[in-house]
């Protein structure tokens, strides 16, 4: 079988074959190499991203049912949240711009760019992302910003109009303290995160444990379908959701496909 | 518990607490975009490190006992060959310079530069960097080079004195193609890669599932005490060895942590 480790080194000439078998991942990092060099990226956002791609690899790179289940979770706290927020990294605006736009118009909801490597050279970068993909409102650069109590980094800093005064945050590839923080604030958290593991993803109301390539489209795709629903329906579809339950079923599903590829090892190969 | 998340984003003010729970982790990142800096890694050599950092958190960032026997196989594949060699790449060079250098004198073993994003400027740095750690030779950036058969990336270019002629080879973060095709000409591969899964750790001799800056030290004091050993004990040592059943351990190894983390979080918490 293929490995994320084997498409590490695809060679610098910037051709990816047509029937290369993980073209997709490899398309994907070409994307981030670029952000990096326009400046919307991190380098830390990079490591980042490989971390993820490794989880994404164990979960077998498809949107699970338990992930399809987040999503439609999520996509119901969309609707019925009165002021809902898509907090936008680094990741996300390199990598699904169009489909954020998309997806905060459907709902509606406001865009937030929020940055742990936060500088004013990144935050306009990103603003433009957003804006060349169709955005006419993005917070988080020029507008008031008010701090998150007991953070100390420099995420704390969010838009009065926009996450300080929210009730649903859509956010990924978060830090657990950010994460921790909006919760005590009383507010709904969505995450999208490979790492089932990650304190993000234990602290969150809802974790979408799924590559946000795939799910801000599927979640797109939801909130259309679920906006003719009326407010019952939405409210009952998310009442017996457990979060650590849903962290639990990722946990085993990723432990049992790393036991039938090692059941597929055993008694193979030769001696030295 | 903590994850490889939550240490994403330490902030860009450059200090770690001596008391960060991912402390060491967060040291060898930034050691990693320095080396960005310096024109020694690429981009790309982020990704793969990140993707190493979530393999190593699912084996608890410590050398397993099945590590810990590979790199003792290791030890006695390299004290046995005639002509080994160490093959570098831009993470190895950046992370353990200082020990690469310790274990091919303590072999004794060539060094040699080989990479995938190759260019004469990376090729430069990385010699240097390997001199300043002590290095009196390193091969493959100005000696005569010919070309791996069936190999067609950049990596096809090795030294005629060194990984062309060589009956060992240890190396690092490979592309599974050129682990394959070293094995085709009849040499024993010796590859550290997190990534059980990967090519290079199913194609090669010997893997050792490990974090380079923990198993190359971790060799070099093997090294160090079976040097005294006859021929017939090192020959003994790695007779049994069997690579497949060596990876189908280390896959186990994993799946069992999982499913004991994954148990910690049934029955907890609550519904929405």
């Amino acid at each position: 079988m293929d490995s994320p480790q084997s498409s590490e080194n695809w060679g610098s000439s910037g051709i990816i074959p047509a029937n290369h078998p993980r073209r997709e991942s490899l398309l994907i990092r070409e994307k981030l190499v670029e952000a990096l060099r326009e400046n919307i990226l991190t380098e830390h956002g990079l490591i980042a991203h490989g971390r993820g791609e490794c989880f994404d690899y164990l979960i077998g790179e498809t949107t699970t049912p338990f992930a399809k289940r987040s999503i439609e979770i999520s996509a119901s706290l969309l609707l019925l949240a009165k002021r809902p927020v898509i907090s936008v990294n680094g990741n996300m605006a390199a990598l699904v711009p169009e489909e954020l736009v998309k997806l905060a118009n459907e709902i509606p909801a406001k865009l937030e760019v929020n940055l742990f490597y936060r500088n004013e050279k990144r935050l306009k970068s990103i603003k433009e992302k957003l804006q060349r993909a169709g955005a006419t409102e993005v917070l988080g650069v020029e507008d008031e910003q008010v701090t998150i109590p007991e953070l100390f980094s420099e995420r704390r800093r969010v838009s009065k109009e926009g996450i300080f005064s929210s009730d649903v945050v859509l956010l990924a590839l978060e830090d657990g303290d950010r994460t921790e923080a909006l919760v005590k604030m009383g507010k709904k958290v969505i995450s999208i995160d490979l790492n089932p593991l990650s304190r993000t993803s234990i602290f969150s109301t809802v974790t979408i444990v799924d590559n946000v390539t795939r799910a801000i489209p599927l979640l797109l795709s939801k909130v259309k379908e679920m906006k003719t629903w009326d407010r019952e329906s939405l409210v009952n579809l998310s009442k017996n959701f457990n979060n650590r339950e849903n962290i639990a079923i990722a946990l085993s599903y990723i432990s049992e496909r790393i036991t039938a590829l090692s059941a597929d090892f055993k008694g193979k190969g030769k001696s030295i």
